[in-house]
This record gives C-alpha cells, sequence and structure tokens, in this order.
C-alpha cells in the first residue's frame, strides 16, 4: 500500500485488514485511505485522522467490535469484503447509526465449493492426484476406491441461501437432502430434522453451511461425527470455529467418519498437523468464494457502497437492521 | 489367483488381465477358470484347456481380438468389466456368434467423475490441499484465485448416457450446455455444433465423453485446444488416445489452455512427466467408475452374466448384435 496523502475536502476511511489492491486504487482515487496498523490500538494507528474517519473498510475474519467504533467517533458506514457477520457487533453499530455492508455476491462459488470439496474427498480426487505424482501407479499400484457420490444422502447445517444453492447443486446428483436449521425453513421441502446430531446420523455427507454468530457455539462437535459414523464425509465451508476442531482431528485420524474437506479452520492459517498428514482430507486455504470472477464482483460491491453512501446517504448492500 | 482344479463337467473359463477377487471367488465356485498368462499367446498359455474354454472375462481395455477369438473356437460368451467397446472385435464377435457384454451400471460414477475434475481444476482444490500441506498457507501466503464454475459454458464432446448425465449435473450449475456428436441427438435440447473446435471455441469446460472405436483418431488435438483458450479447461474421462497427448502437454505447460482434469491417458499408467509436474492439471489413475459401489456392480453384473448364459442361453447386458 503507497502513501495516502490527505486531502482536507475529502471523505476519510479506515482500512482495518488486508484489502484487495482494486478497492484501494478505486476508492484512493476519491477518497482519503489510512491504513490501520494495529487492529488493538485502532485511535493509535490513526493518530488525529480517528477523530475524522467516516467510513472503514473490514472483513468478516476481523469485523468491527465496539472497541474498534468508539476509536471512530465519526464512522458512518463499514464494508465487510464478505458476508459473515459473528465478529461485528452488529447491536453496538445500530446504537450508534453505524452502517455495514456485506458482499452479497458469493453464495454460488460457496455452494460449489462445497460440491467439489465432497466429491473429491469421496471420489479420493487429490489423493489419487497425490498417488499418481509419486508414481505409484506407473510403479504398478492398484489405486485405490472410493465411494459414490451419487444418490446418497446428503445433510445441510444452515438452510439459508447458501445451503438452498448447495441442495439445488446435489439434487441434480439425485440426492436425498436432508437439513437442520435452528430457524426451519418453511418455504423448503427437504426433510427438517430436529438435532444436527439426527440429521448426521441420516447422513452420508453432512455439509456445514450455518452462519456464526455471537455466542454460537460448536455446531459440530464429537457426538455429531459419530454419528455421521465410518463412511460418513463432512464438509466445512462456513467457520473453523463452529467445529470442536480436536474432535474432528480425532475424528478423522480414528476413522470415527470416512474424511473431510475443510475449507476453513479455527485458527487459520494453522492446520493442526494431524490433518496436514491425513490421506483422507482434502485442505484448502479459505478459497470458498475466492475466484477471480467473483472477488471481483465482491471488489465492485465495496466500493460501490462506500460511493453511494458518500454521494447519496444509501447503502447498496447494508445488512438490515 | 490361486490354483484352479479343472473338474469335466465344469463349464471352463478364460480369465484375460486382471479381474476383480469377488468375480473370480463367485464363479470359481461354479466353474473352472483359466487364467491367461500371456496376452500374446492365449492358445499356449492355456494349454489344451484353450479348445475347451467357452466364456472369457476381459475388460476394455484388453478387449477381445479376432485373434483371440481365435484361438479359443468354442468360446460363447465374453465379459468385459467396463463399457468401452474399442479393443473388441465385434465384427469377428458376430460372425463366431459371440456374445459380448459389458457393465452398464458406472455412467453415474463416470459423470460425477467429470464434475469433481472440472471444479477441481477451475476451483484448485488440489492445487489449493498441495499448497496447504507444503506450509505456504501457515507462512503467510496468499491463496491463489481459481475461476468461478457456476454459469459457465460447458461443451461436451459426446453425446452419449455419460454425456447426458452429465448435462443433467451441469444445468443444476445453471451452466450453458452444448456438445458435439457426430450422431447428433434429437431428444436432446441442447445446441449442437458442427465440429469438435467450434464447440471448444464456444466453450469454458470442454467434457470429452466420446466412445472410442476402431478407426478414430484424436477427438482432440492442438487445434481443439488452442480453440478452448487460456482460460479453458479440459476434462478427459473417455480414453486417452482420443486425444493427442503431446498437444495436450504442450497446451498444459504453455497456457494455450487454463488447465485440465485427466482420468485417463494414452500409455497407462504411465503419465507424461510435464504433466506431473504442472499445477494446472489434476491427475487421477482411471478411478472413474472405481468406487466401492459401483465395482460391487460391475462385480455383479459379470457373475450375473456368465451365470445366466450357462443357465439359460441369455446374457443379461449383450452388447446389441
Amino acid at each position: 500500500m503507497g502513501v495516502f496523502v490527505s486531502t482536507p475536502d475529502r471523505v476519510e476511511i479506515a482500512v482495518i485488514g488486508r484489502q484487495r489492491p482494486a478497492v484501494l486504487e478505486a476508492l484512493g482515487a476519491e477518497f482519503t485511505l489510512h491504513e490501520v496498523a494495529s487492529l488493538d490500538d485502532i485511535a493509535g494507528s490513526l493518530g488525529p485522522a480517528a477523530e475524522r474517519v467516516r467510513g472503514a473498510l473490514s472483513n468478516p475474519m476481523i469485523g468491527l467490535s465496539a472497541a474498534m467504533m468508539d476509536a471512530l467517533p465519526k464512522l458512518e458506514i463499514t464494508t465487510l469484503f464478505g458476508v459473515g457477520l459473528e465478529r461485528t457487533d452488529l447491536a453496538a453499530a445500530r446504537e450508534r447509526g453505524i452502517v455495514v455492508t456485506t458482499t452479497p455476491v458469493l453464495y454460488e462459488d460457496v455452494a460449489d465449493t462445497a460440491v467439489v470439496l465432497a466429491m473429491d474427498v469421496s471420489r479420493r480426487i487429490t489423493a489419487g492426484d497425490r498417488w499418481v505424482r509419486a508414481g505409484h501407479w506407473a510403479a504398478g499400484g492398484a489405486a485405490a476406491s472410493g465411494r459414490r457420490f451419487s444418490g446418497k444422502r446428503a445433510g445441510i447445517l444452515g438452510m439459508g441461501r447458501i445451503g438452498r444453492m448447495l441442495a439445488k447443486r446435489l439434487e441434480a446428483f439425485d440426492m436425498q437432502i436432508a437439513y437442520y436449521d435452528p430457524r426451519p425453513a418453511p418455504d423448503v421441502e427437504y426433510r427438517l430434522h430436529r438435532t444436527g446430531v439426527e440429521l448426521a446420523r441420516e447422513s452420508d455427507f453432512l455439509f456445514l453451511c450455518a452462519a456464526g454468530g455471537p455466542g454460537v457455539g460448536h455446531v459440530v462437535d464429537a457426538e455429531t461425527l459419530a454419528a455421521l459414523g465410518p463412511e460418513g464425509v463432512f464438509v466445512n465451508v462456513a467457520r473453523g470455529w463452529l467445529v470442536d476442531e480436536q474432535a474432528l482431528v480425532d475424528a478423522v485420524t480414528n476413522g470415527t467418519i470416512g474424511g473431510a474437506g475443510l475449507d476453513v479452520f479455527d485458527d487459520e492459517p494453522n492446520v493442526p498437523q494431524p490433518l496436514v498428514e491425513a490421506d483422507n482430507v482434502v485442505l484448502v486455504p479459505h478459497i470458498a468464494s475466492n475466484t477471480f470472477e467473483t472477488r471481483s464482483d465482491m471488489d465492485q460491491c465495496v466500493i460501490d457502497n462506500i460511493r453511494s453512501w458518500f454521494s447519496t446517504g444509501k447503502a447498496i448492500t447494508p445488512v438490515p437492521s
């Protein structure tokens, strides 16, 4: 990030966490951007500008806490590059009249990621690729068999927008779809189970698509994984901290479940070493929405929200308050 | 494989190529099985039994040539563990009255494999897994972006049973589907292109699902790959020899295409070294139908065909003559 020259008549915006170059370039041409060097000391990082900042760019993994809001008394709008809200204090934002926007343009990619992770684990694609590259096939070895994907039972934890898009995709594979959601979706025809454990017990593939939120504990724990069983595949495209990760490590390495496809982890970018060494897991670096196309759409969404707010007083994709 | 004791009143069956233990066990209990040690000299391998053999177990990669039939003058039925017919001389079989059966129970798995390979390449799943396991994420690296899968243009080379099952799956990802087939499918609504090159030019993902056959040359060559272009992904779940493999190696390593997902190769199990070293390809060891469920169904199909033929004179899944 370059040096931003402060221009008195320009709106000033705090840049919290890593932001995309395209966003910084576009907004930097119209606004004065201030990079926050220390998330723990926003006021100190920004100096006198903290008192003038009217907008902030953040992301769901950092979010916006009440303490951050306190440090930015003139804050009007915060954009999140993503859709998770669990690290943003919406109540505090509402109280202060701060608008929070997300980038609700990534659902298809996340649903796609859930499908490919499930198929990859059950059909041993990444494992097979590793085996071919290591020369085992050429040496005359017989490839290990995977498990069929089509026609199986899919359990979806969280029937929100991603869960629905996932279900639509899985239907084309003739899967039997059921779900658990603390807020049942009356417009959805799939079978609703009473608990996640009950859903897991009736599933070959268990997909975690739940939104995290303040106070949400482990949605998936040792009991859920035991219910999924030794041929079951667990997929997480939600948040790592919604899962008891030690229980997951145990389940994968002990054969309590058949395998796992994981886009998210409890302490990213750190992945537990037993997972790194496991053959029955697929580990990707939080890329569920990381495509050129979607990141570009997300860039534009952030840019449009900031521009719109400071020109018309309206955000494009505000979180409903 | 154990030693099979010849019992005079038992029907004798030649075992050509590697066959599955479950098939050998089931049929070995009812028939006398003779393992063919040398494919080049079936008569010599079998000795006097060659004159008595009435059934044969083979697979599509070996097939059944006219010379093999000449070596087995009493042959009535040959089962192929799979569905490809390009190495079986159907005309010669017809002339001699030999029934050939396949295992038409694997189409869903193959269609699934086509989907997962395409998604895996475009979304960088295997590449991302490799990157995470190598510790690059934990070291603070930024993951490379993939390309969106949903909503893109899919071109299917070969609109047979697998092509149709693939198309059904891709529709759920809102893809625009077109195809090329020398025998157009009048019951299919997808757009038919006049050539494979024209199809490739209009596709983001190009799927090879064509059946090979005697005299079929390269269905995919350098011109096809150039038409697919630098963001295009090529997927092969058909046969390696339907592709000009050197042209594919060049296209992948030069960036003529974006990447490839390959289940089959020209000289299996040998994979060209430049592919083994490439990051934009996913290489799996001919596992498109290799699931426990489908292999079990295929086992049963072979067993049932042999049993049925020798008890009722009818095969279950004969190739239409």
